[in-house]
């Protein structure tokens, strides 16, 4: 179920950070995804608890869809994995930030990110352009 | 109100953003902020769509505080202002991305992040020390 990869930490550990997290009242948490070495801001989502247990026990990112009311683990149908490189929370507890290695693109649009709806020059303009054809990505 | 900045663009795009973005049933939506040139991830909070007009009109970032229901200009006890530099969206709308230049630091704790705790070596830490005196921040 959480693969073969090694656990970023023991249960006892993953146990506290779940004790340190303030989900919200439908027991989510926003969890935002950077790549880490490029710092680019690749996606947010939601995690549950029982996503932040699979995705540090298999260091690989799992979130909680919420159209879908079921873990998603992200790429399972797409093949672009998100490798989990760091896991951290905020002063509120109530935000995760995960460090991630991006295999392929993080959007379903097949955009390297999700953020490409921006105002610039005064105007909403789209900034970035799909790197995978999207039927692509899910056949 | 908004201070004697430049818009970012004008009342007819602003209105153009604020029907293409998401609100959540609270009439909400997540922003993310990053700092601009480092990349570095400085704190989520959230917007409603006033608090989106206002940081669109006076290009300084202005959040809605849930804890305190009231528009948040984010320095305006501290003076550790956000400049916005960007504005973008995701693919779904339900989320926002702000390029900002921080003055100062974002966290109340008087950290440059909000982003401090984290899992390291197996174990739960706070990999960032304050940068100021929260006591100095707030007086």
């Amino acid at each position: 179920m959480t693969g073969s990869k090694t656990p970023v930490c023991g249960d006892d550990v993953i146990e506290q950070t779940l004790q340190a997290i303030s989900f919200n009242a439908e027991g989510l948490v926003p969890a935002i995804a950077q790549q880490h070495d490029s710092g680019e801001i690749l996606m947010m989502a939601w995690m549950n608890a029982e996503a932040i247990r699979e995705t540090l026990n298999s260091a690989r990112v799992c979130y909680w869809s919420r159209s879908r009311a079921k873990l998603w683990r992200k790429g399972e149908t797409s093949g672009q994995v998100q490798s989990l490189i760091g896991f951290r929370w905020d002063c509120d507890a109530d935000t995760v930030l995960i460090l991630v290695d991006q295999h392929g693109v993080a959007c379903h649009t097949g955009r390297r990110n999700c953020f490409y709806n921006a105002i610039t020059d005064g105007q909403i303009n789209i900034i970035a352009d799909p790197e995978i054809d999207p039927g692509k990505l899910y056949t």
